[in-house]
């Protein structure tokens, strides 16, 4: 069977490397020639808006996925019409891209947001900033990603520009100035929900894991978080539970929660596999690389325990030695096989227990090994 | 950084998915248009004696191994002469080719063996046969695998053609009639130590395996083994650091072992990673094919400790459905891409236990689950 993803980054290989041992083959539509999903599968470089790159591209498919959210909700919807089977569905990838409706939905299936309201011009941020008050974040309500298309608002200074600053980014949304402004919240933790949503409606969760971002950017998860009560995460997995039976919803999604006083607000979902599961590869008994094909494919889910606990750092900007970094031991280590560049995600290292299961355990000290190249490597 | 491979088997399939995510780039060579490796990697489709054909496999690799012992030696050779790094060497490879040399290099390094003779005619099979008695196992010097070029002669009418019999395998071997007599071993069982040496002398060793042949194919592996004392298996380790000192041997070797009232006798070695450390996959700190990687760049071998007990199930011939082995939880399926066909090593299954890590183990319930399937698939 051949799986068609749209999208060639990292997220594509590595549904690719945990597919290819299940005998399926793939292939993927990528703009960027030098796309790293090229190392496991067909690469077709086109656009995604392109009507016979997309016929090119679904032709022999036995099902089609995408692993970047920002692909074109059009381009499922041409996919789904040539026949395909389209999963994440079209209406699932249409909510997730607009802060605005997954907003909306996420207050719909009962869980807590921060306060927020769209706005559409300077005039409506100054209106709306009386009523939800500072600090605040200006976001654009499509095409963010990585901290890009945002804005923190702490002083009444910061608002005077900030809708003409984020324009060009929400003009990529092709609405001029789609905006919304959500409150500001402090916050103890960020953890976040990875689910697995079965053809037949079974349902899988990840135990949660608790991320650390810097600059917009996931530099570390944990798995599994602390800080949060059974009750609290059982009410989380009903709720996400419910967006699946919203949507449709069928692979695997992420949703982003900040955790206040011990309770949990929705941040944002991922209608795809996510950064901050990364160490399932690693650390859970099936990853949620094989469990989105599972899905997918309407295969059986996968267990989702944790094996051993983990600790996951990204590489950003740039990848410390190889030969340092695998010195380390219990340290399992991803490359994306991408060129450095500032910011930019080129790998991810998840930290275990290294030596016998009964010995002291050391994944803490790898972590913090790692930790200390990768400061090194950046320094 | 490329690597080249000569073959394309699942060997040379699951290298490339351990090396990937290491940020390396793959290039077999194998004779078969349609090998399994051709899914992770640049596939030149050749003969392995052919000159120009080997420059156009070595032009810009970083280093060279390979995944199937019954490469011509000379090819090695040719790829050294071409300023290659070529790991395992030539001489590792030449004496794990040829069962005398074999067991002629296990005698030096203290290793017990079943008492052997080489055997050049039926003249000579008759006369061996009065010192070593029945049973007895005649075996080709070289070629054979998966207990092809091999009989038991069990009694003396066994022996008449039996030297006919294996002289078109021991044919393909270069030298016509080249076999060796071995004492037919009744064990209690078979284990496996698979070993990893590194550039810098470091060596490191996996917790021993059990294993289970039916009709000379590998079925089922066990880790850890049961039955062998700590005495006898830190002998067995320094006695294959022995065979790594004196071949100079670099990356993965596995040599396996029939056990005997409790002591083990060397049976044979495969310059390569092994069937008999699948498991590692899913099962150990570092797999097998990862720390064979890291022995041939030179890199920090990686933690060989067992995460958890595991059993793995060979699939011969045909799989069961993918479905139906996904159902099973705690079951890691890897298939190969390869056609069904009669004792062909179409993919494995390594079971492990489901569930959070202190519930009780599932691992057995898994495998079970798993041989009844492969037992209804073959029915």
């Amino acid at each position: 069977m051949t799986i068609g993803i749209l999208g060639g980054g990292q997220l594509g290989r590595m549904i690719a490397l945990a597919g290819i041992p299940l005998g399926l083959s793939f292939r993927f539509l990528d703009p960027a020639p030098d796309a790293p999903a090229a190392a496991v599968g067909e690469l077709i470089v086109g656009d995604f808006n392109h009507a016979p790159t997309l016929r090119r591209f679904a032709n022999g498919l036995d099902a089609v996925t995408f692993e970047f959210e920002n692909v074109p909700v059009a381009a499922l919807e041409r996919l789904a019409a040539l026949g395909l089977e389209v999963y994440p569905n079209a209406n699932s990838l249409r909510t997730a891209q607009d802060r605005l409706l997954e907003k909306q939905l996420f207050e719909r299936v009962g869980l807590r947001v921060p306060a927020y309201a769209p706005v559409d011009s300077q005039h409506e941020l100054d209106a709306t900033i009386s009523t939800i008050g500072l600090p605040a974040v200006l976001k654009t309500r499509r095409m963010g990603y990585d901290g890009k298309g945002q804005l923190v608002l702490r002083r009444k200074t910061d608002i005077h520009s900030a809708v003409a600053t984020l324009a060009p980014t929400a003009a990529r949304g092709n609405s001029p100035a789609a905006l919304i402004l959500e409150q500001f919240i402090t916050f103890e933790r960020e953890v976040s929900l990875i689910a697995v949503a079965g053809k037949d409606g079974s349902r899988a969760f990840y135990p949660l894991t608790e991320n650390v971002h810097r600059e917009g950017i996931l530099r570390t998860s944990r798995a599994p978080a602390a800080g949060v009560s059974n009750l609290v995460r059982t009410r989380a997995q009903a709720a996400v539970g419910k967006i699946i039976d919203t949507l449709g919803y069928i692979g695997t999604l992420a949703v982003e929660f900040f955790v206040h006083d011990g309770q949990l607000l929705a941040n944002e979902m991922a209608p795809r596999v996510h950064n901050s599961g990364h160490w399932t590869i690693d650390a859970a008994v099936t990853s949620q690389f094989e469990n989105h094909l599972r899905a997918v494919l309407g295969w059986p889910l996968g267990d989702t325990s944790l094996r051993s606990p983990c600790v996951m750092h990204n590489l950003i900007g740039d990848a410390p030695p190889l030969d340092k970094m695998l010195g380390v031991e219990g340290a399992h280590v991803h490359l994306y096989g991408k060129a450095s560049r500032p910011g930019r995600k080129v790998g991810h290292v998840t930290c275990l227990h290294a030596g016998p299961p009964r010995a002291p355990d050391t994944t803490q000290a790898a972590a913090r090994a790692i930790d200390r190249l990768i400061l090194r490597s950046q320094a």
